[in-house]
C-alpha cells in the first residue's frame, strides 16, 4: 500500500476530510519527491475521498514528476500567494473541508491562519503522531539505505582518525572527512564536528583552529545521507597516552553505551533505555555531567521521532531505528560521546555503526 | 541602541506585552548567540517593562553566556515540556502578557498553542515585520561581513572553473570547491549545486557523478558563511566553444543582470527590478524560460527578507542587500544564471560578487 493511501485509509477511519503534509522530509516520505524549498510552499494534499495533488513551486513541478509523483502537481509562482493556490485547488475538487490533519509540530502559524481564512468553518486536528507511527517502523528497503549509510559513516570516522597529527586544526581534518565523503558521492546528515581538547566537552561545540596536541582526546560526531537516510556516530579517540581520569570518564561512557545497547529488544521502553545508561554513568561518579537525553530516532531525518528520553515510556517495537549517545563532559577532564545507530530486531538489536569503540590511543 | 532595547522600545510605543523571539537567524541577531537547537526550543523572551531571558537546551547555557548574552539563560532539560519552562519563567518575572508578539512566519502551531493554554487570555501579533525591518537594513559591521563572504564565494567559483576539465563529475569539482572554503576555515551557506550540460536547464538540480564533456555549460550556485553572513552567487561557464544557441541565452541573461543592477538605487521598487530583467529576457525570446523571481534578501540567512518579485512594491533603502540572479532554463540548448549580491547606497549600488560575468570559454 502506497503512503498515500495509507493516509487515505487514517483519515476514512477518523472522519477527518483531508490531511496536509508540509514538512520537507515527510512530503519526501509520502510522494517520493525530496526537495528543499525555503520558504516557498511544498506540500501534499491528500483527502478523504478526492484525488490528491502535490504543490511546488512551477519551476519543481518536472522534479516531482521525475520522482514518480503520479497524481497531480500544482505548481505556483513567485508572484502568487502560495496558500490562495492551494485554497482553490481544494474548491476544485468540489470538496469543502471541515477538519484538516496538520502536522502542528512543523506548520508555521501564518500558514495555518490561511488556511483558517479560507476554511472558516474548519477544525485542524494533529497528523503528527499518524506519520510519526508511520515512519518510526523501517521497512527492509530503508534499512538497507540505513545500513549503508551506516557504513559510510565508520569509514569517515576511519578517515578522520587517520587525519590526526600533531599540529593540525579540526578544521583540516574535518575538511579530509568531507572530501572522503563527497568522493564517495554522498553529502554529510548534519555539520561535522571535530573538538580537540577542552572544546570535546562542549556537547554542541564548533570545529576551528585550534591545534591538535598530544595528550588531547579528540570528539568525531558526523553522519552521512545514502539516498535520502541518515546515520550519525560519534567516537572519540585519545591522541597521546590519555590521563587516569580521562579513561575513566572513557570506560564509564562506552559501559552506558553497551549496557544500554544490550538492552534492546521489543517491549523495552525509551525509558528504561535512558535510565540503563544514565546509572551506569552515575555508578562511575560523573551523573551530573551527563546533561542530554541518550539517543533519538533517525530515518529520513537526522533526528526524527522518538525521542530516548528518561520520561518517555514508548515501547520499542521491531523496524524501529535510533541513537544510543551516551556522553560525558567535564571540562577539566575531557569531553567523551560514543554514539551507534542500532535496529530493534525480532528478538534483540542490529548495531548498523561498527567502528570499534575499545579506546583508540593515536 | 542593542536590538534587545529596539524591540523593547517598540512593544512599548504599540502596547505590545511581550515579544518572543525562537528562529535561530532572528535569535542570533538579537541575542549574538548562534545555535541550531533542532526541535529543542531556543528563544529570547522580551518584555515590555521586565528584564528579557533567553531558554535554551540546558547545555548549551554556557555557550549562550560566552556569545555574549548578559541577561539571564534559562535552561530547559529533554524531560523538560520545554514549553511549560518558558511559561514558568513568564510567571516568575509576574507579569501575565496579554498580547504577544510572534513570528508567525516561523513558530510551528505547536508553540501557539502552549502558548495560548498557558495564557489563555492573550491576544496573539506579527512581529515578523518589525524584525524584518531591523534585519533588512545592514550597519557598516554586518556590510564587511558580506563583503568577505562574497570575496570567499568569488574564491570557490575561481577554484571550480579550474576543476574543469574532460571527464571530471560534477561532485568532484563541487569537492574541491568545499576543500578549499573549509581550508580557509569556512563553511558553505547552503548546498552547492554544480550541474553540467543538460542539468544546468534544472534551476535546483542536484550534482552528481555526470562527467563534463565539450561542449557543456557548467552552472555553479553557491555561497559561503564568513562569520554568520552569507554570500550567494552563480556563475555560468562554457567548457569548449558554445553553440549560438547557447551564446544567444547566455548574452539575455547577463543583459537582465546588469541592467537590473544599474537600476538600483533608493527609491526603485524590488518589482521595478524584476520587470527590467524580466523585460530584457523576454525582449531576446525568452521570457518564458525564466520561471522564478529575480533575487532575494541576503544577510544572516542565505534566504531574508525582502523577495525581489514582480508584485513587491517595495522601495529600496540604503544599507539593503539582496541578490540580483535572472536565469534562463531551456532543456534542449542550456540553463544559465548569473546572480550577484548587491548592497543599496546612498545614491546608487555595490556590487558585492566581483568575479567576471563575461562569458568565460574553458
Amino acid at each position: 500500500m502506497s503512503k498515500v493511501q495509507e493516509i487515505q485509509n487514517y483519515l476514512q477511519k477518523n472522519q477527518i476530510d483531508a490531511a496536509f503534509v508540509t514538512t520537507p522530509d515527510n512530503v519526501y516520505y509520502v510522494s517520493g519527491f525530496k526537495s528543499n524549498p525555503h520558504e516557498r510552499l511544498l506540500g501534499v494534499m491528500i483527502f478523504k475521498e478526492a484525488q490528491p495533488f502535490l504543490i511546488c513551486p512551477q519551476m519543481e513541478i518536472p522534479d516531482a514528476q521525475a520522482a514518480g509523483w503520479s497524481y497531480e502537481v500544482i505548481g505556483h509562482q513567485d508572484t502568487d500567494n502560495a496558500m490562495d493556490v492551494l485554497a482553490q485547488a481544494i474548491h476544485k475538487r468540489n470538496v469543502n473541508p471541515s477538519t484538516f490533519a496538520i502536522e502542528k509540530a512543523q506548520l508555521i502559524v501564518e500558514r495555518l491562519e490561511a488556511l483558517q481564512q479560507s476554511f472558516p468553518q474548519a477544525q485542524f486536528v494533529r497528523l503528527d503522531e499518524k506519520i510519526n507511527a508511520m515512519r518510526v517502523i523501517k521497512d527492509e528497503n530503508e534499512l538497507n539505505k540505513l545500513r549503508k549509510a551506516a557504513q559510510l559513516a565508520d569509514y569517515a570516522i576511519e578517515v578522520g582518525c587517520k587525519e590526526i597529527a600533531e599540529g593540525k586544526t579540526e578544521m583540516e581534518i574535518l575538511t579530509a572527512i568531507e572530501s572522503a565523503i563527497q568522493e564517495k558521492g554522498c553529502k554529510m546528515s548534519f555539520e561535522t564536528m571535530v573538538l580537540s581538547g577542552p572544546k570535546s566537552a562542549s556537547p554542541h561545540g564548533k570545529p576551528g583552529s585550534r591545534k591538535i596536541e598530544k595528550g588531547d582526546m579528540v570528539l568525531f560526531d558526523l553522519g552521512v545521507i545514502y539516498d535520502g537516510y541518515c546515520s550519525d556516530i560519534t567516537r572519540t579517540v585519545a591522541f597521546g597516552e590519555p590521563s587516569a581520569p580521562q579513561k575513566a570518564i572513557y570506560h564509564a561512557v562506552l559501559a552506558a553505551n553497551t549496557n544500554a545497547i544490550a538492552a534492546v529488544k521489543p517491549g523495552v521502553r525509551a525509558m528504561d533505555l535512558d535510565k540503563i545508561a544514565r546509572d551506569t554513568i552515575t555508578d562511575a561518579g560523573f551523573g551530573e555531567y551527563f546533561t542530554h537525553r541518550l539517543g533519538h530516532g533517525l530515518g529520513i531525518s537526522v533526528h526524527e521521532f522518538p525521542s530516548i528520553t528518561g520520561t518517555n515510556d514508548m515501547m520499542m517495537e521491531e523496524g524501529m531505528v535510533f541513537t544510543i549517545e551516551p556522553g560525558v563532559y567535564k571540562s577539566d577532564v575531557t569531553g567523551v560521546r560514543i554514539e551507534d545507530d542500532v535496529v530493534v530486531t525480532k528478538d534483540g538489536v542490529e548495531v548498523l555503526t561498527k567502528f570499534p569503540k575499545d579506546l583508540i590511543v593515536l
